[in-house]
């Protein structure tokens, strides 16, 4: 993980663990960009004027093994931008953004634009109007131009201090997380319901033997996002389970499994 | 107004008008897009990344003057990309969009970016943190620039088939809307109490003698979008108040005037 620059402002308050993390597994930036890039219909294109100059514009798109579609107007401006320059970058902010917008998740996908051709043609089609049904008004029009997004470099920002790039390679080969999508109702049962479980996975697994509360911010196939509160402060930290989850009805016996093996220390 | 396309779809079945509507007074493309810009306090930035190519970024901004204010890391790959080339345009989404994305309102302005001098940068700084609490945080690292966007050139579209651009003149003289940000409690009063006074405006001042329905869709300083029903189908018309509002007080009185001006009709 790269930082670009430190954590503003509060970063030396935060406590450092005390004790190793046993498993602090967690997703790649690839499986990071993929997952923004699946929950929603909506980004934000960057595509180049006539005089070189960038032009930010919004547009919806379904995805086709994780690159956008595209389908826009030629009559519009980023429609005339893509059809005499392909190259292009899409912003992608995750849904339900928290009140400081830049404490939350957001993705940007570069690389260059072009038109699908036969059973591919088809695919790109298929996908953009089952993530966007209106564009089944719009999407025969002959001012129409379906496009695909071949995604080159791939930049994930997960919060402050937490950012990273990916390679096309990893993009392409990594899958959206499984668990993350649903899994609001969980993390509510397990704050609401079991914060002495929280608990003990901070202090036994999570590096915070000292953890006096624990909630959890957010769970994924690899594990638990932890926000602890020690007497030296308040701190992140992660417990991973056993091994990664592939639905999301193994989420809870995997946070038993994580529980039982923390009281068991 | 420029279409820039056909309304998609449905447009053979919209009824016109079959009288002249009193008064179909709106806001300019200039005024949307200060109302638009005034609404929140996030953007994506299009940016040029060094090898030209256009690079898509979630930023926060404030607003001085209409002008975007943000506040960016040099470490970060937009702060690179316009400390190296501040050619820039932002896009701003209306909040709230409605579940087809492109049948919302959303801004294009586009412009070169500078860092402002003197009591400009005083008064920048100060825009963005009143827009931008979290930036308290980062502001005075030494790593982050606050940048102006200079606005050269500015595109609106309210969705289907609702769109202009307006020069930065128009846009540096207009004023955002004093009345969309808080109508939508008025709104609902008005279609949930008043529906026989929305209907009688849409028959005698909206064009829409055969309407059977009629609901306010938006209220803003210069009057109502109404959305008829008639035998010949669902259409969309516009009546004006009799003089802009400045204050969202002024528009109980002048929804009144209307219905009064529309059953003396």
């Amino acid at each position: 993980m790269t930082l670009d620059h430190g954590d503003p402002g509060d970063a030396p308050s935060i406590p450092p663990p005390t004790a190793p993390l046993a498993n602090p597994a967690r997703p790649s930036a690839a499986e990071e960009a993929r997952t923004v890039a699946a929950a929603t219909n909506t980004a934000t294109l960057a595509s180049l004027s006539a005089d070189g100059t960038p032009w930010a514009s919004l547009v919806t798109y379904g995805l086709l093994d994780g690159q956008p579609v595209l389908c826009v107007s030629r009559l519009a401006e980023h429609g005339r931008n893509l059809a005499a320059d392909p190259r292009a970058s899409v912003a992608i902010v995750a849904p339900d953004p928290p009140a400081d917008p830049l404490a939350g998740t957001r993705i940007t996908l570069a690389g260059v634009m072009e038109r699908p051709d036969g059973d591919e043609a088809d695919a790109a089609r298929a996908v953009h109007l089952a993530a966007v049904p209106a564009a089944a008004y719009y999407i025969d029009y002959s001012d129409f131009t379906v496009w695909v997004l071949r995604v080159h470099r791939i930049r994930w920002v997960g919060g402050y201090g937490r950012m990273d790039s990916a390679t096309a390679e990893q993009y392409a080969a990594a899958a959206p997380d499984p668990i993350v999508p649903g899994a609001a109702r969980a993390i509510t049962h397990l704050n609401d319901d079991h914060a002495d479980a929280l608990l003990a996975m901070a202090q036994a697994l999570g590096g915070y033997p000292d953890a006096t509360t624990a909630t959890c911010e957010r769970a994924d196939r690899y594990g638990l996002d932890l926000r602890v509160t020690t007497p030296r402060g308040v701190a992140r930290t992660r417990v991973g389970y056993a091994t990664p989850l592939d639905s999301p009805d193994q989420l809870r016996a995997a946070t038993v499994a994580l529980t039982r093996r923390a009281r068991e220390g």
